[in-house]
C-alpha cells in the first residue's frame, strides 16, 4: 500500500523535527508556516512548500498541524481560508498542538460533518523528544481515524495512547501539565529552602532524588535552576498557555484547583518580571529572590 | 573494636524495625517505650528493658530515640528525667525523630556543654524502607561524630548522608518533605482533573507518567488514590506535623512558600473531616468530593 501523503502546517522547533523525521520515512510532505524561513530546510530535503494553509490543506490525505495558541488552531482550521473549509472529503486532520479540549470537540464535530476524520494528538517530550522521535502522543477520536494515523505517530513518537473520543488527547495532557504546574511549586520551594537553610542544594539531592521525593523535575530542573541556568527547555510563557487552558477547562467542569492556580499566578508574575523566555525552572528566583 | 552499647528510645513502627537490625547486628540494645508492649518482642530477642529514660540512657555508649512529635524529643532530651541529664560523658545520641531544626541545634548545644555528641538524623523511606533497612538516613552534627555513628546507620539505611552543622539533618528532611507537599497537591489535581474529564486515569498514567511529570508520588501514591485504597503508607497526621514544621522553619528564615501553606490547609481539612490516620493518597477525596 502507497503511503498516504501529508501536508505539516507549524514547522517551529517541534514541529521540524516531526516533520523532517516524516520526509526520512519516504512520506510525501506538503509544508506551510507563517514564516516562511522555518521550512527552508524541508524544502531542501524535499518537502512542498504552499503559500496558504488552504492550498495545503487541499493536497493532502492527512493534515497535520502544530501552530502557537488554541486562537491559531481556530484560524487554521476554522477561518475561510482554514483547513476544514478546504480539505478533501476522506481526509484526516490531526492537531499535535497542546490546545484547548473544547475547541478539539468543536472541530472534530465540524470535520465529521464535512467526512472528514480529526484527531487531538498533543504530544510531551520537548524538543529533544521531537528531535530522538520520541514524543508521547496523547490521542483523542475514534478508533478507526486513529488506526489510519498510526504509522505516522509511529514515526515521531514513542508511546502512543489512544484516550477516548474527541478532545481527550487534550484533557490527557492537560493532566500531565496539572501534574507538573504543583510539581515545580514542590521543587522550586525545596531548593529555595534548602538554599537559604545553609545547605548545599546538590548534596541534598543525593539524600532525597530516589525517595518519595523523586521526580523527573527533581532531577532534572532542579539542578539547572540551581545553577542559574534558566535556558528554556520548556518556555515560561508556553507553559502558562497550558495552565490558562487547563484552568479554564477545570472552571467548564466545575472543579477548583487550588494548586494549578497559585502556581499559574506565580508564573505570571514571574513572566511580568521578564522571565517569559526563560525556561520553567526560572520560578526558583521567584523564591530566592524574596 | 568491641561494638558500643546502644539504647533505643522509641520503638513504634519505625523504631521496632531499626532497633531489630542493630540487635541482629550483634549490638547489646537497651530499650525504652512509653507502652513498654511495643517492646516485648525486641526484649524476647535479647534487648535489655528499662523502666525510664533515664536508666536506659545512663546505660549506654550510644544513645538513639524515634519518638513522634517535638515536644516528645524534647521531653526526652532536656526534661528533668531525659537523657541529657542522665547519659555519660562521651556519649553520643543521635535523634532520629522528624523534628524541629532549632530544636536539634538547641539539644547539640546542650550536648556539647556535657561533653556528649550530638547528632540530627531523620529518615526517609517509611515502615518498608525500615524493615528492608534501606532508609535515607540525613544527618546533621560534626564528622567525628557521624564518622561514630556510620556503623550503627550502615545496619538501619543505604543511603546514609552528612548534610552539615547541627540541625541539617531535620532542615534536609524538610526540604524532602516541601518537595512532596506540592507534588501532591500535582498527583492530587491531576488526577481529579482526569476523572471528572471522562478519562481512564489508568490509562492517562500510561501516557504520562514516563515523562516530564514522572514522579514517585504519581506511579506509587496516584493508583492507589483512584482505587479508593487510603490505608496509610504515611499517615495524614504525621504529614502534618512535619509540614507545621516546616512552615514554622521557613517563617524563621524569612521564607514564604505559599505552595506549601496550600498543601497544609488542605491536609487540615481532608484531617478536619476524620482523615488524619489515612495515608496520604487520600488528599485526592477532597477534590473528587467538592
Amino acid at each position: 500500500m502507497s503511503k498516504e501523503s501529508i501536508t505539516f502546517i507549524g514547522t517551529g522547533v517541534m514541529g521540524k523535527s516531526m516533520a523532517g523525521h516524516l520526509l526520512n520515512a519516504g512520506y510525501l510532505v506538503n509544508v506551510y508556516n507563517r514564516t516562511q524561513s522555518k521550512t527552508d530546510e524541508l524544502v531542501a530535503n524535499g518537502a512542498v512548500w504552499h503559500d496558504t494553509p488552504r492550498s495545503a490543506a487541499a493536497k493532502a490525505d492527512i493534515i497535520i498541524t502544530i501552530v502557537g495558541f488554541p486562537k491559531d488552531v481556530e484560524e487554521v482550521y476554522l477561518g475561510d481560508d482554514g483547513i476544514l473549509a478546504n480539505a478533501k472529503s476522506g481526509s484526516l486532520i490531526i492537531d499535535m498542538t497542546t490546545s484547548s479540549p473544547m475547541l478539539a470537540k468543536k472541530i472534530a464535530a465540524e470535520a465529521t460533518g464535512k467526512g472528514i476524520g480529526a484527531l487531538d494528538a498533543p504530544v510531551s517530550g520537548g524538543d529533544l523528544g521531537a528531535r530522538e522521535a520520541k514524543l508521547s502522543i496523547m490521542v483523542g477520536g475514534v478508533q478507526e481515524d486513529f488506526d489510519r494515523a498510526a504509522p505516522v505517530f509511529e514515526v515521531m513518537g514513542k508511546n502512543i495512547q489512544l484516550q477516548g473520543e474527541p478532545g481527550a488527547g487534550q484533557y490527557t495532557k492537560m493532566v500531565n501539565q496539572i501534574a507538573i504546574a504543583s510539581g515545580m511549586l514542590g521543587i522550586s520551594e525545596a531548593m529555595a529552602y534548602a538554599k537559604k537553610s545553609g545547605l548545599d542544594p546538590f548534596h541534598v539531592l543525593k539524600s532525597i532524588e530516589s525517595g518519595a521525593a523523586a521526580s523527573w523535575s527533581l532531577s532534572n530542573l532542579s539542578p539547572r535552576a540551581l545553577k542559574g541556568d534558566y535556558a528554556p527547555g520548556f518556555f515560561v510563557k508556553h507553559f502558562i498557555k497550558d495552565m490558562r487552558i487547563a484552568i479554564e477547562s477545570a472552571d467548564e467542569m466545575g472543579l477548583d484547583l487550588p494548586g494549578l492556580k497559585l502556581a499559574k499566578s506565580l508564573y505570571d508574575k514571574l513572566a511580568a518580571q521578564g522571565g517569559e523566555d526563560n525556561g520553567t525552572q526560572a520560578l526558583l528566583k521567584l523564591y530566592i529572590e524574596q
